[in-house]
């Protein structure tokens, strides 16, 4: 066992986009489980675009990270020490404790993984919180029936893959939307998707509206921005959109540049009868066991594809974290913190 | 039986808040129902906000009326010549028939009013379409539960008033909004609301967060503008907002100046779960049966109470419309054209 722990703190709050200065790595004293207690040595963390709120002051769902505070985030990690009567040395476990290579646990919050539903890692993705985001968003909101026309953004990665291969499976048109010709490449031809559109090329709006050709009857958001602004008026009757992100807004420092769209918005879910609903993947938890028993068996069928782009070393989580704010991740991003 | 027949027509398309020139009064020869036809004889024309809409170019959720052709809307008649199967002379009936004194008719649209169920000018208003508004929209969407707090603009109009009315009934604490003390003298004293503030007094932002210490569950949207500006930030985790009009834009020639509000409205919607859902009462049709007989007992009983606000004469309706979209009623417009 080694005698010191590497963390990573949340050094300063970011204006506008974060910046390496906003993190510092430490190194500190390995700390001892007390009894009741146990160590967790961590595996694999997550990188999230939901990071970049609890980085704010502003509080949101979730409580804000402290300044000085080790990171935030969800991570797989193996039981090495234990004083606690549920867990075991050896186990692996989903752990809430952030950007560290070692962390006690009282427990609370530990869940264990199963290593024959596929990698643990897969428990950081799709077979985990971006995963279950999408499962529940898209069913209990976006409601999609046979036929329909489904659009989503960041189509390549965790929580947008996942909504177009369901949707798929349910009958649905599926347009991706992704940042550069590989990545639409990829959701169009191992994913499957109809079509998959480039939002870093010109004319975004005209290119979509080509490809919905029937309109937009689920709009799956999770980028907000330019995207918002090209199905906007694509939306049919009746059009559902869930709302589970809006990472084009994340590093935003002001409001932007009138005319108010507001009224405009407000103007058409009146007269399309649209359904605008917010949600985070908590408010569906108690749906995580059937969610498991059926992406798990789509993942197994080969009926749903998960892709993950894996960066070595805790120390470039900040660095992994600003990109994947900017889209330059392709998949699901994770950090491999240690080996198991 | 005279031998002709009286119209208002609308003349041309307003540009921004309609005036008197947009519509045109004219005398016509009174038509002959051929076989199959009917005549009906107007008694009431309804005057809803929803009208503005229709006198508009734009292709909303109804066809727009046609400059030239009769101002549209409902109307309640009675059956003065029958070559039709279904209906006999003296039969009231509910009838799309828009702003004329005379209506030939095939039976198109024609629902019989019971006259046992209350006045017959009820089914334009707590017992018809503004009741079935209120009512499907606060039940469906705005799922209202005992102890939360819900807020209604037009408090004091057909639609406000049932639904803060049923509100009530379903243990809500409510607060109205609208126009003037006399009509929130009352909505509090008449209607039993909790509170209700008139939004033509300063400060409104500030007395509706003095009205609402636990902020707002349920905001019932028909107005739109400063009241929606006032009701955004109290809202609550998990509200729901029912967008069945926006009067307070019916007659904007442009999108308001900036910072444009959609990102923030959107965030608000991801971070607080909100839900907006746009509906029209036709979409709930479904629910008339059900909604006639609770709304009727409630009526009956007392639980629900109901003001109409009568003007006489066929030719005030232009001038009654145009103050009905400055708030001028107080209660439910209509206008008596003929005596039963």
């Amino acid at each position: 066992m080694p005698t010191t722990n590497r963390q990573i703190l949340l050094a300063s709050r970011p204006h506008g986009e974060p910046t390496l200065d906003n993190f510092q790595l430490v190194e500190t004293q390995l700390p001892s489980p007390a009894p009741g207690q146990l160590l967790l040595r961590s595996l694999y963390l997550s990188l999230d675009p939901y990071m970049r709120g609890r980085m704010s002051e502003e509080k949101s769902y979730a409580s804000p990270v402290e300044v000085g505070g080790v990171m935030g985030g969800q991570a797989i990690a193996v039981v090495v020490e234990s004083n606690h009567p549920d867990h075991r040395v050896g186990e692996i476990v989903l752990a809430p404790i952030g950007w560290q290579e070692y962390a006690l646990s009282d427990g609370d919050g530990l869940q264990e993984i199963d290593p024959a539903l596929g990698p643990v890692s897969y428990a950081l993705g799709v077979l985990g919180m971006p995963g279950l985001t999408a499962y529940t968003g898209l069913l209990n909101i976006g409601q999609p029936k046979p036929g329909e026309t489904l659009v989503v953004a960041a189509a390549s990665g965790a929580v947008g893959s996942v909504v177009g291969q369901i949707a798929k499976l349910k009958g649905c048109r599926v347009i991706g939307i992704a940042g550069g010709a590989e990545k639409c490449r990829y959701v169009k031809e191992e994913l499957g998707f109809d079509d998959c559109l480039d939002h870093r090329a010109p004319n975004l709006a005209d290119r979509l509206r080509t490809a919905c050709p029937d309109g937009i009857d689920i709009y799956f958001e999770n980028v907000g921005g330019e995207v918002f602004t090209a199905v906007f008026p694509l939306l049919n009757n009746f059009a559902r959109i869930p709302v589970c992100g809006l990472i084009a807004h994340y590093n935003a420092t002001e409001a932007p540049a009138g005319p108010d769209r507001l009224p405009q918005l407000m103007h058409q879910v009146l007269v399309k009868r649209l359904t605008f609903r917010g949600y985070i993947v908590s408010d569906f938890a108690s749906q995580y066991p059937q969610f498991l028993e059926e992406v798990g068996g789509w993942l197994r069928e080969g009926k749903v594809k998960y892709k993950e782009d894996v960066t070595e070393g805790l120390e470039n989580a900040p660095r992994e974290l600003i990109g994947v704010l900017r889209g330059e991740n392709f998949g699901k991003k994770i950090v491999r913190v240690g080996r198991s």
